[in-house]
């Protein structure tokens, strides 16, 4: 692949930098690949076309564009390949779910009863959260749920202003521009909670958090404040599962469970009735319940990774059985592959390395977030995305989290050849 | 069912009366099922969680409560347990399609390519809509992808005031409920579009309409105003196919093609590439996407169908393979009992019959909608919704659809049994 091509890019990513996108750096990574009008588009197309059925995304190799801008969790396709993949298999005939509803006796009255068991088996077998007393409720992936949330929790309507989200800098970059874009009268993107001051907000708590890792509790301490709980990344893999948590509204999603985020499966445990029921009409209002393959297709998985702990399938050896374990040894690899490469670099740093008792695992382990934050202080660099761009590494701005240019967020969740290209390519730049 | 439970459905019913929710009777629907506290509540709760696997809903008898408030398209459930319903049966292996994206080089990143390919293959099968030149994209259910089009039609955020969103009335109820929920101030409802005066607008055009099942065309024409074809069902089953349409923004959702409700799988034909984009932008800022598993299944559903006419499967005799030409069938013999009925009763009407020559069936046929547009002229009863719910049917008042509080909203696709019941019981209404 050409230098030309590597200008190209550079250029095509200074042109639409200005827009905020949660795709923004997939729309570069797609314009790229259609070939940006140039000679190369007729090949560039053809490979784009040649991809894997299971990712959408052509195989990469070594002078291959790496985008790891989004958290897309892809590493973990490794173990449904082994054993416990086909036990995950679902089979829906052509007269299954056509209807909207899934059990009409239930507040959530598009949930499916398999789903709901085996998100509160889990839980359970977990620990991570409490599940029992709360609400399920089911969303097309997380991000919809906190939609939901902010609708259930902001004043009605009639309200002088709307209610100012905010929360801690370095913030999930979606945060802002998932809250804002359709200029709501009920809610507005405030900011960096850390600077915030009044007693009316809802503060977003992103444990761990997205994008540094670290585990964080809500900053603004006011009475009539209110929170919401991402908890996407707390599971076993990710970080030491230390509390059970019991949040008021805490959110979860297959994505980074398990590593289906084509399913678009989150969940909500809900203390309060009310807000569930208020966040279920956002729900029935934006998409009228919730894809049912999808959540069958999510009880099927959840229910093979608790099987796999509590039932020791035959033919599973060492971890291929254990989905927390593999994926936590293969993440803690990842982050050494890293650690080693900014070390051999000499020129980036992380953040420091965190380690707790696990009750979950029942031992001491070190956090192995699902992205990296990394930061360069070399000189001249100012704007580590687009360094990292002209080496063909796709990430996301510090920028875009409330936080400075020299920083980045880096998935460390994609398939091994990328993350190895990307580790290596790392090491060699001083 | 005791005359009590009657009554005290028809006060709860009045209890919530005033509240504006998609699913208003739904949760009155699903309170009454839990009990309402009462004594029954422990049989009734045991009652609705026997439910059938395929749809969530209870079975009917000849004293249930019939609920015909949603269009819930179950009569075709019949369809897909005959002959064609194995072929339509999808199989997911546990390590497939864990990415969010499935193509990398299309517009819409997250469409899978099995999905656009059956979308384009089936207009060009039934004829009703160009889709040749046009841009496809996948939503959860049509009506995100019609929250979709109002991001991408409305001025950017700045203008002076949000611009008016109308339709003529009736209305599909849906639209003001998800137009205003969120308080954007990127659009707001402004009613009955003969009502509306101006020139920057969105139309919204239902046709068939949803409730009066009419074919409309817009009836606002300024050259800055902009329109929204919801053609949801505009398929052989309910109407002459007369034109193929060429709109610049359709919508279409395998719920009322299909059947498959529980799918959450819609699409839109966009013309205008810019739109298109900013479309896809609502759909990865709301839900990073859409259900892969639904979208393969969908894909799956909608190749049956086209092999169903192009490729003369064995084993199917008569229209057991042909959706269409069977789904014809089954609404022109509802539509004739319904006629039957309202006759026998003497206090209802309905709009006239009206038939056309269907360029699909090459053939004159009856229009047979997908709703009744139910009119009550008896004196006394002011309140057709409340009326029909002493008679433990669940309708959607015409008030809900900026029409007058005689007229009801009936869903004609709901199970035989619940139909059959439906018939007789306004048969014996005097």
């Amino acid at each position: 692949m050409g230098r030309d091509q590597g200008d190209g890019l550079v250029a095509i990513a200074g042109r639409i930098g200005v827009v905020t996108s949660v795709a923004l750096n997939l729309a570069v990574f797609a314009f790229y690949l259609r070939g940006a009008g140039d000679k190369e588009a007729g090949k560039k197309v053809k490979k784009a076309a040649a991809v894997a059925p299971s990712s959408g995304k052509p195989p990469v190799c070594a002078d291959s564009i790496i985008n790891l801008d989004h958290g897309d969790p892809t590493m973990f396709e490794a173990f449904w390949r082994g054993p416990m993949g086909e036990r995950a298999t679902v089979v829906i005939p052509g007269w299954q779910t056509m209807s909207y509803f899934s059990d009409v006796g239930n507040l959530c009255w598009f949930l499916e009863p398999g789903l709901e068991r085996e998100v509160r088996r889990l839980h359970r077998l977990v620990g991570n959260a409490a599940a029992e007393g709360y609400h399920v409720l089911v969303g097309t992936g997380s991000m919809q749920l906190f939609q939901a949330a902010l609708y259930a929790l902001a004043p009605p309507g009639g309200a002088a202003a709307p209610i100012s989200i905010v929360s801690p800098a370095p913030f999930y970059s979606s945060y802002p521009a998932v809250t804002d874009f359709l200029k709501s009268g009920l809610y507005r993107w405030a900011g960096d909670a850390n600077a915030f001051e009044g007693d009316e907000y809802i503060e977003l708590v992103c444990s761990p958090s997205n994008p540094d890792g670290g585990i964080r509790e809500a900053v603004l301490k006011s009475k009539s404040g209110k929170a919401i709980h991402d908890l996407a990344y707390y599971w076993p893999q990710y970080t030491p599962i230390t509390h059970m948590l019991a949040h008021d509204i805490m959110l979860f999603t297959v994505s980074k469970c398990t590593g289906h985020a084509g399913t678009r499966i989150g969940w909500a445990l809900v203390k309060d009735r009310e807000v569930a029921q208020k966040m279920n009409k956002y729900l029935e209002l934006n998409t009228i319940g919730v894809s049912k393959d999808s959540q069958l297709r999510a009880a099927k998985i959840l229910e093979t990774v608790a099987d796999g702990y509590e039932r020791q399938p035959a033919g599973a050896t060492g971890d291929a059985s254990l989905l927390f374990h593999y994926a936590q040894r293969q993440m803690m690899q990842r982050w050494r592959a890293l650690r080693a490469a900014v070390t051999a670099s000499g020129i980036f740093s992380l953040p420091d390395e965190v380690a707790g008792f696990c009750t979950f695992a029942k031992d001491t382990v070190t956090a192995n977030p699902a992205f990296a934050w990394l930061r360069c202080d070399k000189e001249g660099v100012d704007d580590l995305e687009g360094f990292l761009r002209e080496h063909k590494i796709i990430t996301r701005s510090g920028t875009r989290f409330g936080a400075d240019p020299k920083v980045v967020r880096v998935s460390m969740v994609d398939t091994d050849e990328a993350f190895s290209i990307f580790v290596d390519r790392l090491a060699a730049m001083k």
